[in-house]
């Protein structure tokens, strides 16, 4: 027996129907909604499609009056997608502007059966959203959405052949992205988007035929689309509050989200607050020469002997170091600040210099880590200093977030990090360098992808449409970048930890 | 100023967007949304479609935010079909199984811009539905549906090019005709219909997109097909209930449909009863020989001079005779037997032979009507006789429905006669001969095509579709043909008028 209710977005229920007689003359469409009607849980009106009833007489005389017809929810009405069915299949998706994710479900056991990550294929036009949003505005907005809604249904195959099922066995797919990634999904013009007052085409979507989205899997099945409340508050954030569950406590938590941009979440069961701005890519993908995602090879844990100074990294994998992700950046300065090898500004020390690990290339200062048999990673001054203003931007934001709203760290109670930055981030010393609030290790949850969580969790439990729902409603939105308090707070958070280590407290 | 309220199942409604600022972010989808709901009597969830939303932006800001959208409304939904119409065409369709009829309505107004009717493409397969369901069961079916919605975008194209419009100028189709033709024109198996107990596929169709009903108009339309009861009691019946009136009053009333079967509704705003039966085709079409359908060259109206026993005929159109349609049948037989020409048992008199114009032709004895010109009309003895066992059912249907709930004709307010056989009847002379029962001539109602005037109806006002459902829950259905008082009774009928004259008595 499955530990939580399973009612997921498609759902199969055996049903007997009462044979026609004389004195039953029901017509064969209103003996199958009569008899749906019986199974538990089922409320809605359902319809059955067209093509559905031209089948119905001969199945159901074949089948001797007994289905296990396919129903698909969306919202307040089922539809009947197949007339018989024993598993069925959905997807979650997570758009993200470099990374597809999607997780493959069975529904009538709600197993995970498998997942898949892929990269954007839209990055063939341009690395960062905003190169894409100026191609679309030149013309590129159809090829934009073709490479991506492309991507998705090679990604739907790839899934379907790995786990040896059709497309037409997926009855449903939610989807989460920000503002953006959901316009080029849905091929909406973003042209209002990046103009002054930033207005997007649409915030609610909801349910999608297959069809009209453009996506391969069952005819009948639903695509339902997280909704976003603004231009830089979008489905994926819609869909990692909901995963994390803070919208339903009553003490305020954080939950953050790095990419390119910060996206904070400040809130309760009674209000939530969002705040985005730039922080630059430092924190996603490290950082310039040497920084990469979070994929095979990248260096994401770093230790350095307090007295040798021998450096000692760990890579995603196992193999051999080819960058350095976001969280190995994390700890490369804290540890490099620990070791007494750079002050309190980012500024290699004399101790780091005349250890010999830190030599000029190409006219600037560089930390060496060797890579016996390939490239030595060179962590240049620069990088150093472009992190440290990733660092200050994103602490000072849930300095300003949590000011704003009269808190202080310590009442916040739970610290929910989320982003290909939080799948394995080491609090203690990130907390060290002062990018986060210095606050008990039980405080920080590390969600991973926490859009794709929120997507998973809808396929499985419908009734978190209300959810959604009330978050959105729930909403209000801080824009974070022109805040007077973030230029008057950032400077002293840009020194490790910080000018002022008290504000660090949590 | 209409003297009705226009309620149509498609609308325009002028809105005046509030335009975006700094203080108000709105996507553009919630935004119109918001408008519309400001129009009066719009209190409905709007859907707007993905390749409608894929316009608003540009659309909106080009029209300066304002903007009449088109609006079909599918029940409990509104969808935006268009964003900017000012006028918007619906057609009301009856499938006959003989003839099609459609007529085109401008919506804004309310106006009947045109009409046309057009034979039933299906009679290519079959003169009689029986035929045309053998056909399908013996692998026809296909090409039977292809043939029926063939001819009905062919209808709807002819509509379009006669009054300079295009098929995306309409938005909505209202569809009736019986259980049969429903499911042809839906391409719904017909195969379990014939069989005891007679189930068909669905009664319940409601609204359908464009696309999925194989009918091309506006896409983002609607088609909505008229409910059936039974396999007997079809959406042709439902939309003729509805276009009566007499499921709304207080007193039971009488409604008549004539073709090939004759359907017969009683009832009041509490109670219907349906029944049906097979009347024989004498009176839709006349008799074997030199009938015909109430198309231009029928006699459709006899007059015989009690002296010189002079014929003196009209026709439709007032050109040469070329047969003889129901009500021409009606108005021979009454002035024969007036005349003294045939007897109460429909035998040719003596005075007749004697006048010289009943001739033996072929073995059979024939009253002639000449034709100067042209070929003189025969009809034959023994099209008399199934003239007198087609107006004998058809008075039995009426006199066992009216007595099997304990009522008399003389209780029965109004006398609705449909059907093509009710375009042109004289009442007096079909009660004359004991067709129908003897009621004052303000009783009777001549309405034509009833089922096309409920599609029509309903394409204007669509709070009758809350009339619809309940004019389903309300009927009950009575077997004519097989019910023992039928049988008892239908002797006394073949005689003219009547072995029993005070039975007639209304």
């Amino acid at each position: 027996m499955p530990d939580f209710f399973l009612n997921p977005l498609a759902a199969t229920c055996s049903v007997r129907l009462e044979k026609p007689s004389p004195s039953d003359k029901r017509a064969d469409k209103e003996r199958l909604i009569e008899a749906l009607s019986r199974c538990p849980g089922e409320d809605l009106p359902v319809d059955i499609p067209l093509d559905i009833l031209r089948e119905l007489p001969h199945t159901l005389r074949e089948r001797d009056f007994c289905l296990s017809p396919a129903l698909v929810f969306t919202g307040d009405r089922g539809t009947v997608a197949a007339l018989q069915k024993t598993s069925l299949y959905g997807v979650a998706l997570d758009i993200g502007s470099t990374n597809m994710a999607a997780s493959l479900f069975e529904l009538t056991t709600g197993k995970k059966v498998g997942g898949q990550e892929k990269e954007n294929p839209q990055t063939a036009v341009g690395l960062d959203v905003l190169t894409r949003m100026h191609a679309a505005m030149g013309g590129a907005s159809e090829k934009l959405h073709r490479l991506l809604a492309g991507g998705i249904n090679e990604l739907l195959l790839d899934l379907c052949r790995e786990h040896s099922i059709v497309p037409s066995d997926i009855y449903v797919l939610t989807v989460a992205g920000n503002t953006i990634m959901t316009h080029f999904f849905l091929d909406l013009p973003v042209e209002s988007i990046p103009l002054e007052p930033y207005i997007p085409v649409a915030h609610h979507i909801g349910f999608l035929s297959p069809r009209e989205a453009g996506i391969a899997i069952c005819p009948h099945g639903t695509v339902y689309v997280f909704p976003s409340v603004g231009s830089y508050v979008g489905g994926d954030i819609i869909a990692g509050i909901l995963s994390s569950g803070l919208y339903r406590e009553e003490a305020p938590s954080l939950l953050v989200d790095v990419g390119t941009n910060a996206e904070i979440v400040l809130g309760t069961r009674e209000w939530l607050m969002v705040g985005a701005g730039a922080a630059g890519p430092a924190l996603e993908s490290g950082i310039s020469e040497m920084g990469m995602r979070a994929v095979e090879g990248a260096v994401y844990s770093v230790e350095i002997d307090r007295e040798s100074l021998a450096v000692r990294v760990r890579t995603l994998g196992g193999g051999t170091p080819k960058g350095i992700c976001g969280s190995g950046m994390i700890e490369l300065v804290a540890e490099l600040f620990d070791a007494g090898m750079i002050d309190g500004q980012g500024r290699f020390t004399s101790r780091a210099e005349e250890a010999g690990v830190v030599k000029e290339t190409g006219g600037s200062k560089a930390f060496i880590i060797p890579v016996p048999g390939g490239n030595n990673l060179r962590i240049k001054a620069t990088d150093i200093n472009n992190f440290l203003l990733s660092k200050a931007a994103m602490f000072t934001f849930l300095q300003v977030m949590v000011q704003s709203v009269g808190l202080e760290f310590v009442d916040v109670e739970k610290f929910y990090v989320s982003g290909a930055f939080g799948t394995g981030i080491d609090a203690g010393k990130a907390a060290r360098i002062g990018m986060i609030p210095d606050k008990d290790r039980n405080a920080f949850v590390l969600m991973g992808n926490s859009s794709l969580k929120g997507a998973e969790m809808l396929l499985l439990d419908r009734s978190l449409l209300a959810d959604i729902e009330s978050i959105c409603r729930m909403i209000t939105y801080k824009e974070m970048n022109t805040d007077g308090d973030f230029m008057r707070l950032l400077p002293g958070a840009l020194f490790i930890p910080h000018t002022d280590p008290a504000v660090l407290k949590g």
